[in-house]
Formats: C-alpha cells, structure tokens, sequence
C-alpha cells in the first residue's frame, strides 16, 4: 500500500554528540519535539561502537512513530567539526581522529546527513526555537568542559574559508599561559570553562592564604561544581574564582564585541547556570571594556533551552533547512 | 542637444578623507583611474571648509572631462565612519563629531553619494583591483597613524548590528596598558601603528641602557619614519622596536585567524612598508601562534596598490556596485 506511506509526516532526527553524554531528539517537520533522549557516549569504545549503540537507539523508537512519520533526515552535531570535510578534525574529548561519521551513520541510515559544529549546532537552535529568533547577529558561547562558540553575521553562520572560523575558545588571551588541550598556551577555555574554573582554584590555593575547603580536595577530585556549591556557602576561594572567571569572559566578550558588533551574546552551560556568580562580574567588565561606541547596546542573555536541546534542535532545524533549500547534496 | 549628454560615459569619483591627506580619484565605469591627486585635509578648518575645497576641486578637474563624461555618483572613504547613519561617528583625527558628511557632499553635487570607514574601502579596493581579487574570506589591515580593518566575509564586508564591526585596532591586548584615543587602555592599535612605533621607542629608552640615537630625539620630534631609518642603520633600539612591534601584531593575526579563518591577512600602509623589519617577526609569530588545524593555510600579504589608492578604488567600486544593484537608497 505506498499511498499510505506518501501520506506519512517527515521526521527528523538531531543528536548532539558530546564527550560525556549524547542527546538525541526527534522533531517534525516544524520542528517539534517529538521524543528525547540521551546516553553516554562513552567516546572510548571508538566511532563504529559509538554508531551501532546509536542506531540501536534510534530504530527502536522509530518503531513507535513509523505508523504516522517517516524518516527524512539525521543531523549530527559534534565538537571539533569541519563541515566542509564531513569530518571530526580536532576533538579532544572524542579522540576519534579523522572519522567520516556521515558515512557512519548513513551505513545505518539511507537518509541525507548533515553535520555541524555543536557550538555551531547551539547557536542555530537558539535561532530557530530560542532567545536569538529574529536576530541577524549573534553570539552563542557553551560553557561546558570546553568553550565552544557559533557566531552568525547577517542572518548566516560564520564558517571561514576552510569551516575552521569561529573559535573564540582558543583565542591566546594569556602569551605564555596556561597550557591548552589544543597544544597552545593561553587559551581562552583553560580559563573560562569548568576546567579553567578547576585550574583557578588551584591558581589561587597557590597564590593566597585564604581558607578554604578547597584545601582539602585533590585535583582530580574536584568538579566545578562542587566549587560552585562551595561558592554558595561564602567559601572565599570559590567565590575569587567565580569572579576572576567572570572578569576573564567579560574582558574576551568586549573584544568580541569590538570586532562583531553583534545585537546579542548568549551564554549557556554548565558556568552559565551559576548565574550571578559569575554573570554579575562578567557584565561588569564586559561594560567597561566596551568601546564607547558599543556601550549599552549588546545584551548578554542566557539561553533558555534545556541543557543539550539547543543543539539537537539546531541539527534538526539545520537538516530541514538543508532539504527545503537543497543547498548541499547530502 | 540633449542626444549628446546621453552618449557620454559615468565618471565616479572615489575620496579617501585622511587626518593628513586627502586622495582623489576619477574612474570609469570599469573603476579604472581618469585622474588622482590629492590635497590636506586640514581637519582644524572644520568639515563646512572641508567640502567647500573638496567641491572646488573636484569642479576644476571635472571640467575637462565633461566632454565626454557624466559624473555618475561618488564614494567617500573616512575613518570612523557608520554606514548606516552616514555619519563619521568616532573619528579621533578628524574631530568633526557626528557630522552628515553624506548631505555636505550632495550640497555640491547633486548624485548618489555612497559612505565607507576608510579601511572597509581599502578591503574594496583589493577586491576589486589588488591581491584579493577572487578572494570570499580576507582581512585588510591599515597599517598608518592608526590601525583599520576591513573584513569580508563569504564575499560581503563584516558590517554588524550597527555597522560598527571590525575595529581590530581597538581589541585590548593588554589590560591596563597603553591609553588609546578611543579612552580605553591597551588597545592593538596603541602598539602597532605609526604613533605604536613612537611609544615604543620611549618603552625601550625607558627600560634598557642601550645607547642608540633615539635618545637625542625628544617624543614630539620623532615620527616613525626616522625610526625605520635608524633601523635600517642597525640603531639596535629602533630594531628592537620593530622586532616588537611584528611581534604583537603577529600573536593579534593568529588570534583573528582563530576567529575568521581567512584566506589571506593583506597588510598595508606606512608600517607594512617596512618590510622584513616588521614582516619577519610578524610571520615568526604568526605561524607560532596558529591553531595546528591552521598552520601553513593563511597568507599574509602586502598590497601592491600604491599608497591611497585602495580606498578610492574601493570607494569608486562601492559606488558602481550600490548603483548597479540598486542597493541603498543613495
């Protein structure tokens, strides 16, 4: 009966591939949720594990939607993405080298496969379904493990010549400073990031005599959340690194400023979320180092999509767009 | 005989208003040059003045080409321009404040009268005439009293929100450090630029004992050009500053790599002029600084358009472009 299949609704997935844990979403073809999940990674069991558990996944909720909805497209959203190659270039976290993981998702699914940047990936769900709808200019910074970053000029994501563009995270802030996972000294990441708030406290446990509870807890112990819960109970050390944290990303986001003139910034992550702990610093600093020209004119905002979802909305959105448009053959 | 004006060519006029000089140029409807001069500014007189002796020109030289040309629309070049109020609005040299130098011009001259910030020009005119024809993703920075940038983006300049983007000059490279112009402190272009040079000099007077007959110069007799000669004599304090001068702009190129991943970074002005002096240190720390994804992939290029020229070129090419795709209402 394939009149009956000409009649089903398009769905598409999203799956926003990160170090630690990997949401998947369904939408359709307005891009509505239609199903979440997410799982761990688990990056170490390599590209094709990651790809058979991830299939598993998907074709057993599919099963519950193949009455009414028929698969039309997948988007991928990883860090350290080059979407002109269709590869993983640079990811730290995955550590899966140069992988083509469209063609290891579409030797699971016939389906066009589109992948992006994860930051890249946020930046457009915050577009599509977020704070930065209607907006033509924007900047959206993930403050999680690393610092990631999508940047739209005039309605567009900013890609470079050979996809690379839009790095802010490893932007030298600091000649000669800490070292960065990318092998470069300085970065912007080992300092505004949960593991630069990690490497703060351990700056300023050398540096001061404060007390502190932080004392009593190993490096590889420590989570920045637990500084952050410490911060709530007036620890000092805490509360130093939260606000050196946030002078550090208010300072970068003047300059980033200075050059995008965007309408917006929009942080989310993990450091987001500590709100004025870290916001309140940030927008002081930001302030001050603007140009004149620039003051008062560009809002910081939190995202306020659910943790994960702004990509995975962003890839599904990405997909849909890629298919109306035809833009790339997938 | 109306027949007659009817069968004439466009003339369009490019000007780039400088803080010293201003460059005049007449070009066909292909953009290549009828005429080019120049005069002084003399920005003290005021703008009234400005384009009273602008418009005094232009009409003498018009004058001999108005047998065969019509005057067809004109592009003005000036710092600290907003395209998109047609206003100058921050311009340090020119200290006219926020005057409608679009309405000055059509008070003499009843054509379409288009507006840049000198250095988007100077990114025009490479793309039109210089070492980025074909290019979709370049940087130009002018490298003079102060330090400009044009930026493209996939084939368009980087405007912003509201039109006040890539002031690379004014990124702060060091907190805390140099007073600039702006009213901020440690600002690029507090470093590298012509009056970056100077300061420089005093840094390195201050700190070291090295002899060198830079300190027989008070601060308001030097000019970066006698600097260069005194490098070129091997003065070692005159090297030094060069040396650190190429340094600091070569770490600023692999940060605006990181965030644009160009094809190419186009230097010019009095400063690109000196040559291996500031070019060697440059790429030195240039390719240091690049991102691995990064290394060997930018080039840094000096432009091979005589000095001024790129901004008229690009004014008059901005001036064709606006009226043959009826862009803005001019």
């Amino acid at each position: 009966m394939p009149e009956i299949t000409e009649d089903k609704l398009d769905l598409i997935i999203g799956v926003d591939i990160g170090g630690t844990n990997t949401a998947i979403g369904f939408v359709d073809n307005d891009n509505n949720i239609l199903f979440e999940s997410s799982f761990s990674t688990e990056p170490e069991k390599g590209a094709a594990d990651f790809f058979n558990r991830l299939a598993i996944i998907i074709n057993k909720e599919l099963k519950k939607f193949e009455n009414k909805y028929t698969l039309s497209g997948i988007g991928l959203a990883a860090p350290g993405v080059n979407y002109r190659s269709g590869t993983i270039e640079s990811s730290v976290n995955l550590k899966w080298g140069y992988v083509n993981i469209i063609d290891l998702t579409k030797s699971h699914f016939d389906v066009p496969v589109v992948l992006l940047n994860d930051a890249d990936a946020a930046a457009l769900g915050e577009y599509y379904k977020g704070v930065a709808q209607g907006m033509k200019n924007f900047i959206v910074l993930t403050l999680g493990t690393g610092l990631g970053s999508g940047i739209f000029v005039e309605g567009h994501l900013l890609r470079g010549e050979n996809g690379l563009a839009g790095e802010l995270g490893h932007i030298i802030i600091e000649p000669e400073g800490r070292q960065c996972s990318c092998g470069r000294k300085g970065c912007l990441e080992t300092y505004v990031s949960a593991g630069g708030i990690k490497r703060s406290v351990f700056h300023f446990l050398s540096v001061s005599n404060i007390e502190s509870k932080l004392r009593n807890i190993s490096y590889n112990e420590l989570t920045s959340k637990k500084v952050y819960e410490l911060a709530l109970e007036h620890d000092k050390v805490a509360l130093e690194v939260f606000y050196y944290t946030g002078k550090i990303l208010g300072e970068a986001l003047a300059n980033i400023v200075t050059v995008f003139n965007p309408e917006a910034i929009i942080l989310f992550g993990g450091l987001a979320d500590a709100d004025d702990l870290i916001l309140t610093p940030t927008n002081f600093y930001f302030e001050k180092n603007l140009m004149s020209t620039n003051k008062g004119k560009v809002k910081i905002l939190k995202s306020v999509l659910q943790n994960g979802r702004a990509a995975v909305l962003g890839a599904c959105g990405f997909v849909i767009e890629t298919i109306e448009n035809n833009i790339i053959n997938v």
